[in-house]
């Protein structure tokens, strides 16, 4: 996608290790009106996988979740990484290494909101090594859904994630790959 | 706003000692539609504030946040609550009680992207004692920036938020205001 690609080149910068700063536009300050076009995108490429309702992650996949089920007309399901008081005692939790917090972290989800019968579309900001994705899968598995498709706005194809995704037999569908981050460079894949 | 009133009556619980579950549309799980709606209302009645920027805390604040600063045209600020590696070394922090989590957390916004001149509209998804939307405050204006307006979606105006947040002169508005929790039910002020 052209305009998520030409930001990241304009104001995304390369910390080294791989790691992608988008904290002007994704992850701290957020852009909502390239969030909705990100959304409305991802919207088309998974129309017709019959999605009854797309899962994320907090904090940064809310954005872009939010907008892709706006234009599929579905809820979204955010994962909780501390369960609320809210909450009912029985929950799905699995753990998921966090790359940005250097440890693992909880996933959380209530039977409330994801079970059987559900068509799961996960959407997250970062498709990288695949890690919190497969986090995101086991809960859609154990709450008896059936996955659907996996989106992301960014993937880091050096990371392998879609190698580790592959075996789900779902499509998958990201918005820029870049392929490489060496030195302060950030390259993308040809489209 | 009607229609959030209608859902809150309709699948809201009161879980007693003035907590309100809203966990299938706008905590944990979120209405895309609803929240789209939402945003809309309190842009309308924001748009003559001024305002260059939205603040929010993560995470349920994200989402009306978001929607709000897409009908305003507007980027987000999303404080984070743990200091992400992406951050520089020098940043905003203030410490907020959470009500739901018994204990104190921190908002943290990067001076990258919150400074000077910013004109800030603060949009959460609760107005309740106003504890963190105080720390919001003192996030904008220890960054020099001007409070130009505070939104909620939903008010629970026996908490007293309204009043402790009326010395910052600004217009506060809420789209569902609930005058009381008393047994288990949910009482709204008279519109």
């Amino acid at each position: 996608m052209r305009e998520l690609q030409e930001r990241i080149l304009r104001e995304g910068k390369n910390l080294g290790n791989g790691i992608l700063k988008v904290d002007g536009f994704i992850n701290h300050q957020v852009d909502p009106a390239l969030m909705d076009a990100c959304g409305k995108e991802l919207a088309l490429r998974f129309k017709d996988v019959g999605a009854t309702k797309v899962l994320t992650a907090e904090i940064s996949g809310i954005a872009p979740a939010v907008t892709t089920a706006l234009h599929l007309e579905l809820p979204v399901v955010y994962a909780r990484k501390h369960k609320p008081i809210t909450m009912p005692d029985q929950v799905f939790l699995t753990l998921s290494p966090s790359h940005t917090k250097g440890r693992m972290v909880e996933l959380i989800v209530s039977p409330e909101y994801l079970g059987h019968g559900e068509r799961v579309l996960i959407i997250d900001d970062f498709l990288a090594t695949g890690a919190t994705i497969l986090g995101l899968v086991r809960l859609a598995q154990t709450a008896g859904s059936t996955l659907v498709g996996i989106g992301a706005l960014i993937e880091k194809t050096f990371e392998g994630g879609r190698a580790a995704l592959s075996h789900l037999g779902v499509p998958i569908e990201s918005l820029a790959q870049i392929v490489s981050m060496e030195g302060d460079q950030i390259k993308f894949a040809v489209e």
